[in-house]
C-alpha cells in the first residue's frame, strides 16, 4: 500500500492541455483550496495535491492519478471522502474511478466484522456453497402479512431474509411491530428446519432513531440488519460497525448516485465494493445484470472483485446482486459469480403461485454450487 | 400544496414510448417494488405511484411528473428522499427536476432556526443589506495562524468567518484548539466594532463526534456552525437542526454529487435550494457563476429563489454564492442576486497584498447594495 493516498479519476477533456489543468486544478481544489503564492512554500511542498500519472484513456476522456498527503486527509472516512470525491463532485466531467489508500486510513476504517465467512458460519453454509437471501414486501401489507411470507421463505430453506428498503416506519408495518413479528416468524420457522434463517430487518430512518432501532433489532434475536449508507451517511454505517452491537450489516445502495457509463461521480465498484467494504459492510447489495437497470456483466464483476480482494486486515464482504434477478437463472448466476455470492432474489419469487417450490430450487441450486472440496466430500473443514 | 408528493423528472428517452414505460418503471420500483399483480388491487391503488405529466421537454428528454402517497412517503426525511431519488438513482438518464412537497412533509420538517432574518439579527445588520462572509484556510496552518486571519477579517468588517470545508481534524489544527483560538480572537477582535463578527466552525466528522463538536462550538461561543450535509448525510444535519442547540447552520455542499447539465442525480436547485433548507440550513453555500467550475447563472438564480421562497412556515435560508467569487466583482452580485444573499469570498482576498483594504471594500459593497428603504432613509424599522 502507498504511503499517499492515489485516486484515480477519469477526466473528460478535449485535448492534454486541458487535461493537465484540471488535474492541476484539482490536485489544488480538494487539497490547500488557496491560490498559487497563498499557503507558502511548506504547506505547497507537503500539503498540495500532486498529479502523478496524466494519460490519454479512451475517447474524450484522460486517466489522471493524484496523490494525496496522509497530513490532509487523515485516517477518518468521511475527510478520506471529502479530499477523493468532495469539491470535484460538483464539477462536470471528473469521475473518481480508482481509489488506493494507504496503510493507515484502510487499518482506521472497521470493514466487515463477520465478512464471509462470519456470514457463512451464521447460517451454518460453512461448505463454502453461495448463499440466498429474499427480501419481504410491499410497503402496504400488515406486519403478520410479511411475517406470513417470511415464513414460507424459512421454509423453503433461504439463508437470509431481509426487509424490502421501502419498508420503514409506514402506518401499515411500523419498525417495532414489524420487526418483532417477522423476527418471531422467522425463528419459529427456523427451529424446525436444520439451519438457522436469519432476519435483517430494514434499519434505515431518522438518525437519532438508530440506536433505538439496533436495539429493538437485537432484543428480538436478530444477528444482522439492512441499511442505506448512502441515505444515511456513509460514517453512519461506519460508526454502527465501530460499535458494540455485533450486528451483521447489510448494505443497499438506494441513493447511491452512482452507474457504470457516467462522466461524474464514484465508479460503482469503488463506492460499494472498497468504501462500503471498509465502512463496515459485511454484504454489499447492488444493481445485478440483466435485471431491472441493466448495469453491465463488467461493473458486477468489478465489484465482487473489490469485495472479495486482499484489503488490510479486513474481512471480505459478500456480494449480493440483486435488483430484478430472475429465480430460475440463479444457476446460471452463482456459475458466474463464483460461491462467495449471495444471490438475492425479490419480486421474481413473489409473482410465482408456487412460491415455496420455486424458492426452493433456487437454494437447491446454491447447494449444488458449492466447490467441489467440500466438507463432505474431501473430509476437511 | 398537493395532498400526494410531487417530483418532476428528466428523462432521456428516444421515444414517447420509451419514456412512458420508463416513468412507469420509476412509479412502481419507487414506491411498491414488486411485479404487476402482486400487491393486490388495494395496495396497487393506494400507494404505487402514479405518472400525472409526461411530455416531451427538450431535444432527447422527457418530463415526468410522477406523484406518491403519503402513505408511502411518510414525513421523514430520509423515506421522501428514498422515494424521490432512491433506486432511481442508480438508473442513467433520469434527474430529479423538481420537487412539490405536501404540506405535512414541509410542516414536518425543522427549515431554517434562524434564516435570513435571523441571521441580519446576529450580525446587526438589520437595515435589509446583503452580508460578507469569508474562509479561514488552508489546511497546515495552525490555530494561532488562522486566528491571526480571522482577527484581520474582523478588523475588516465581515459579518461570518467560516473554517475551510478542508479544515477538520488534522494535526496541524486540531478541531478544539483551532475552533478555541479562532472563536476567542473573533471574540476579542469583535469586541473593538461596531458590530458582532460571527465565526462558524466546521464541525464535519465522524458521526459519533459531532454532538461533542457542536458543544466545543457553543461553549466557545459560537452563535453557529458549519456543515457538509452530503458528506454527513443529511438527515444528520436534520437532527441538529431538530436537537436542543440553538446554533445556525452553514450548510456546504462538498460531496453533493450534483452539477447543472447532468442527465443524472438532483438538479442543484432542488438539492441546495429546497432539500438542504427543509433540512435546517440557515445557510446554502453554492458554486457561484464565473468561479471556478463555472456554474451557469440561471442555477444560482434558481437556487437563489428557492432558497428564499414562501414555504409553509419556514425561514428563508441565506444563499451564499461561493467557490472563486472575484472581490472585485463583489458589489455586481449583489446587484444581481439582491440583499438577501451572503457573498463567500475565500482565495480571492487571501491573494491581495492588502487583505485588509481588500476585505473592507467587499464590506462598503455590500453596506451600498442596501435596499433604499433602509433604517437611516425611512425612519423604519
Amino acid at each position: 500500500m502507498p504511503d499517499r493516498l492515489r485516486a484515480t479519476y477519469h477526466l473528460r477533456c478535449s485535448a492534454a492541455s486541458e487535461a493537465e489543468a484540471l488535474a492541476l486544478a484539482i490536485a489544488r481544489e480538494q487539497t490547500i483550496e488557496v491560490p498559487p503564492g497563498v499557503a507558502g512554500d511548506d504547506i505547497e511542498a507537503r500539503l498540495l495535491g500532486r498529479v502523478e500519472e496524466l494519460d490519454p484513456a479512451f475517447d474524450g476522456a484522460f486517466r489522471a492519478v493524484l496523490s494525496y498527503a496522509l497530513d490532509v486527509t487523515g485516517t477518518e472516512l468521511l475527510q478520506v471522502l471529502n479530499v477523493v470525491n468532495g469539491n470535484v463532485s460538483l464539477m462536470n466531467g471528473v469521475r473518481l474511478v480508482g481509489l488506493d489508500l494507504p496503510h493507515a486510513v484502510v487499518d482506521a476504517l472497521p470493514g466487515p466484522r463477520f465478512g464471509i465467512p462470519g456470514l457463512r458460519h451464521m447460517v451454518e453454509a460453512e461448505g463454502g456453497r453461495p448463499l440466498v437471501s429474499v427480501a419481504i414486501k410491499p410497503v402496504g401489507r400488515s406486519p403478520g402479512e410479511l411475517a406470513a411470507l417470511a415464513t414460507s421463505f424459512v421454509e423453503a430453506g433461504v439463508d437470509v431474509i431481509k426487509d424490502d428498503h421501502g419498508l420503514v416506519d409506514q402506518a401499515s408495518a411500523p419498525f417495532i411491530p414489524r420487526v418483532t413479528a417477522v423476527a418471531h416468524a422467522v425463528e419459529a420457522a427456523s427451529a424446525k428446519r436444520e439451519r438457522p434463517c436469519l432476519y435483517f430487518p430494514n434499519v434505515t430512518g431518522p438518525v437519532d432513531t438508530l440506536d433505538e432501532r439496533l436495539g429493538v433489532a437485537a432484543a428480538a434475536g436478530c444477528r444482522g440488519v439492512m441499511l442505506c449508507p448512502s441515505l444515511m451517511g456513509l460514517d453512519v454505517m461506519r460508526s454502527v460497525a465501530d460499535g458494540s452491537r455485533a450486528l451483521a450489516l447489510m448494505a443497499h445502495p438506494t441513493h447511491a448516485q452512482t452507474a457504470p457509463g457516467r462522466h461524474e461521480g464514484i465508479a460503482p465498484e469503488v463506492l460499494l465494493g472498497t468504501l462500503y467494504r471498509l465502512a463496515g459492510a459485511d454484504v454489499v447489495v447492488y444493481v445485478n445484470a440483466g435485471g431491472r437497470f441493466a448495469w453491465p456483466l463488467e461493473t458486477c464483476r468489478a465489484i465482487n472483485a473489490r469485495a472479495r480482494e486482499p484489503l488490510g486486515r479486513h474481512n471480505a464482504a459478500m456480494p449480493a446482486p440483486a435488483g430484478g434477478v430472475d429465480a430460475a437463472e440463479a444457476g446460471s448466476w452463482f456459475e458466474r459469480y463464483g460461491p462467495d455470492t449471495m444471490l438475492l432474489i425479490g419480486g421474481s419469487l413473489l409473482t410465482q403461485t408456487d412460491l415455496v417450490g420455486a424458492t426452493r430450487r433456487v437454494v437447491e441450486a446454491a447447494v449444488a454450487a458449492a466447490p467441489h472440496r467440500s466438507t463432505s466430500e474431501d473430509g476437511l473443514r
